[in-house]
């Protein structure tokens, strides 16, 4: 963590009396309020801007200079969506993207809310706080699925207590936004109270059309990154929404959304950028804010306006433009040494007045968090013996002639409601003879309940997988062999969360993912990308078709995209709003057998 | 005040299953978020904006429904920095530019606080709820002047606590900006409590080079209004400060600030516009921020930027663009009914919901407001028969060989120091035969002290004048004979504050101005008119060679403006800094006679 500038610090190295720390000399300042590319000198002072001129009045003995010549000089980026729990934790991810330029990241806090509740959260966001990056977050008011004892957990007063920490600059994205369309109470208060503080209302309106976005932007939502059309956005736009590009790694869709831009030659100033979570590849191969800022000048945008987009348009959005996105005393020090307006690709991040990055190395140590301090409680409450039961991992099934419902994949995460008809064994459906299909369930890491459904379009030769990384982070099992699904349970039970992949009994990959079931806790971004390839290829092998299990495995078992999903509550249609096969209530079950 | 709608309302009318107060049908709605016209109708219900689109389904029985075929919609105007007491007072003030489409005001508060002190100046702000306009105040930090009790006045925890009030935007101009500059901690920590509040800073940096301006903006302030050239706003802009253009009676600047737009062609969306307090006949004649919009397009600004520049600009500024400055769903129903997009005259105007005016006519009836419950003390603690001595407006004076200060009009409001030679008569300075002299004594209200000085160019057949009309709200005496000058003092006093003017001993002129000194408690804007015409011709007849007879009077006791001026201290050299005569403090006086 930075040390501070005071006020007076910062007026007397403006004036030439104080020596400034860094000093920037000779570079073109890209001027972001005034949409200008200027010559001139930056001073720093601590964390923060102290000058920005022509005067080399601040140049001390010790002030370490800083040759800009013929370099562009840029504001840090922002990043105003980011989901930090793609196999990637909030630190590995922060210093991967750091030394590509972001320098403020905005965090959803779902996953970490939902395993460490107010105080765990709380205390984790603050000591982030060492982070070499500016570390923001967003509160989910409701969850992403209603069936976790969401009344629990997003009561009134826990997400008022979460608002009110400092490092929150909002509400999270509602993903379910027809709460907020048909007037939820409990949604409606918790916008009002975060308008009340003056904080940002993130909105998440995928497919809602216009007229219908009266009514959301009516509730109070400030903002959108879910358009994936030209039109789309341009509706947003024109009803008050800061509206958000985005360019993921499930939904590249600049190519689309930028006509906007390019051909609607719309004003900008309300326009953001958003990666929204890529997986980690993606951020090794595309960057984050870099890459948005590239391909959008790639596809036509001019630079200033790209650059502005990713930089004082966010910071207006979070009303944080004292702060951070343009280049004027004051603000923090979070400036990039650019060679070019074509790649930019940071020849030298500085973030909080530190030098943190060179040609995309880090300079800086990561801090390395003990993450179970912030967690509520133990990964699973269950036994790992309880998940050694191969009779779990079987459809119960008694009449043939009965069609069974089969959740068949169209696309990574698209599926769609299926019924076919199998033979029975000992009560249970016979798969064996179908090699398109496997068995799927989600089991209650407390033990309550079991939901099963079966796959198809998945994968083919999968003996037995496990995973945590999935919407609800209760594992899921997949797989064509009970024997083998049981191994690969017990084997992320003893991870404390994670994946395992297991043929013919043997474990031949493992992913550890001991916070919250999603992330890992090493510091290396590297890791992360290694561990999804791995993952990817283990798949493939074995016959899944796509090419991002992970947002197949972290949908799966969401309530929010059509067709029919595997939750908590059971097997769900959610077009129909209908669980159609229900989970199974543990001590029932147990009693049965 | 109008009644608030619920999110709950707004979203129902929206879907359109709750019919819409107000739906304003057929018109071209100015979309400042995306910067595009569009045939668009608008949903009013209640104070609120519900709903902007083709359906009709919100058009019930009740309805009005406005026809605005072939006209424009435009947000409501803002005025970000007004000084609501120019002969005119909050309401006549508010109700006069609300005819003109201006729907949000932020108000200065020096003289209200200054009178009112925090509690008085807390339930004005209050009561003016009633007020059907939406009326935002800035909170000066340090008064005007620095001899006011500055230190008591505005100490932090008086300043805090006005900086917590909802209706308190921000920090109000710091006319002493060297104050900043020289890091004084009692500014720069309540600017810090300010920012910390999320609230703006608002900057006066007249004439503050841009070297130096970036100390000031280091020390946290966001925004300056003092750019008389498209240079120095370009400075500003540059800096990070939202910069607004000033076109007001004392400051005419629009011809050569708006250069920075149609000649540098510079990115507009973090510039702003103020009419910066003009004196009222102004204000009747070249309107409001009504003006500003017409003053710019026909100076070459596009029409839409000019608008954006007094609508979301100004909002987003304040960060209350999800409440005011655009046409969305959630936002204040502050909406104009434009003919066209030339002269900017509102056929109708909407502010949160109601049809306040039409064709420039108030439609609804400002209240009545009983002043002096805000009023911290009588307007003058001194008996009047202390006023009616007519050697108090003598100069006390005893060598001719002693050159006497000067004070020399220049300007409407810039002097120089002279010095002169002068008989003497009776230990008082003779200036009987000086036709272009006159005394001028400003007088404490409490008794403690009188400062004295001799005036040049300021009028001629003047025999007394009185006028609390000035920086200090003290009774600031001018004239030829001490007999006219003490009857127009003591008719002041019995008008509680005001204006007297006196021919050889009779009153001619009174002006009564109760509220501070300053103000009429009067409603109507048009009595502020004719006062003010009344006052400039009595003194133009009287030899005073200017055109603003307000403003020469307001800042003679200022010590902010160049030149010599009359202060409680006594004559004050502002450039110097240094007191050249000194006020008589009134025990010693009266002892001595």
């Amino acid at each position: 963590m930075e040390s501070r500038a005071t006020s007076y610090e910062l007026i007397e190295v403006a004036q030439g009396s104080r020596p400034a720390d860094l000093y920037i000399k000779g570079g073109t300042v890209i001027n972001v309020y005034s949409g200008e590319f200027m010559k001139q000198n930056v001073a720093v002072y601590r964390d923060r801007i102290a000058y920005v001129g022509g005067s080399e009045a601040a140049i001390g003995d010790q002030t370490q200079v800083i040759d800009a010549n013929g370099k562009y000089i840029s504001p840090g980026f922002i990043e105003p969506h980011a989901h930090p729990w793609v196999i990637y934790n909030p630190v590995s991810f922060a210093v991967k993207v750091l030394s590509l330029g972001t320098t403020t990241i905005v965090n959803d806090n779902l996953f970490f809310y939902l395993h460490m509740e107010v105080e765990g959260f709380a205390k984790m966001v603050r000591d982030l706080q060492v982070l070499p990056i500016n570390h923001l977050w967003l509160a989910r008011i409701v969850s992403q699925a209603d069936y976790v004892g969401e009344r629990d957990y997003f009561a009134p007063e826990q997400v008022q207590r979460l608002l009110e920490l400092e490092q929150v600059a909002g509400t999270a994205e509602v993903t379910r936004w027809p709460l907020l369309y048909n007037g939820d109470p409990f949604a409606i208060q918790t916008v009002e109270y975060a308008k009340r503080l003056g904080k940002v209302v993130d909105g998440h309106t995928a497919g809602c059309s216009y007229e219908k976005l009266n009514a959301i932007v009516a509730a109070g939502v400030s903002a959108c990154h879910e358009a994936i059309t030209a039109q789309e956005s341009l509706d947003r736009l024109r009803l008050g929404m800061w509206t958000t590009l985005r360019n993921s790694s499930l939904r590249p869709d600049f190519p689309e959304v930028v006509k906007l831009i390019t051909e609607a030659n719309i004003q900008t100033q309300r326009i953001l950028m958003t990666t929204d979570g890529p997986h980690p590849a993606y951020i090794e191969e595309e960057g984050c804010v870099d890459g948005l800022v590239r391909k959008a000048v790639e596809l036509g945008v001019a630079p200033m306006q790209a650059i502005q987009m990713a930089t004082i348009n966010p910071a207006t959005y979070l009303r944080l433009d004292d702060q951070i996105g343009g280049i004027a005393p004051g603000r923090r020090a979070d400036l990039l040494v650019l060679p070019d307006l074509v790649d930019f690709r940071p020849e030298l991040v500085i973030c909080g007045g530190r030098v943190v990055a060179e040609h995309g190395n880090l300079l800086v140590t990561p801090p390395s968090i003990d993450w179970s301090q912030y967690l509520a409680g133990p990964a699973f409450s269950i036994q790992k013996s309880f998940l050694q039961d191969p009779d779990l991992y079987r459809y119960p099934h008694t009449s043939p002639d009965e069609p069974v419902p089969v959740i068949h994949f169209r696309s990574t995460v698209i599926t769609q409601p299926k019924s076919i008809h199998l033979p029975v064994r000992d009560g249970f459906a016979d798969i064996s003879q179908q090699p398109g299909l496997l068995l799927a369930c989600l089991i209650d890491r407390h033990g309550r309940w079991v939901a099963r459904g079966l796959l198809e379009n998945f994968a083919t030769t999968l003996d037995g997988m496990a995973s945590t990384y999935n919407t609800t982070t209760h594992p899921l099992v997949i797989g064509r062999d009970p024997v083998s699904m049981a191994i690969a349970a017990a084997r992320v039970h003893e991870l404390g969360g994670g994946v395992a992949v297991v043929d013919r009994g043997e474990v031949v990959l493992e992913i550890p993912l001991p916070l919250t079931g999603m992330m890992t806790t090493d510091t290396s971004f590297a890791t992360a990308v290694e561990y999804q390839r791995q993952l990817l290829s283990a798949l493939q092998e074995r016959g899944y078709p796509y090419h991002d299990i992970l947002y197949t495995l972290l949908f799966l078992t969401c309530d929010f995209l059509p067709g029919l999903r595997l939750i908590p509550l059971g097997l769900y249609d959610v077009k129909a709003n209908r669980v159609i096969q229900p989970a199974v209530q543990m001590e029932r079950e147990r009693v049965r057998r």
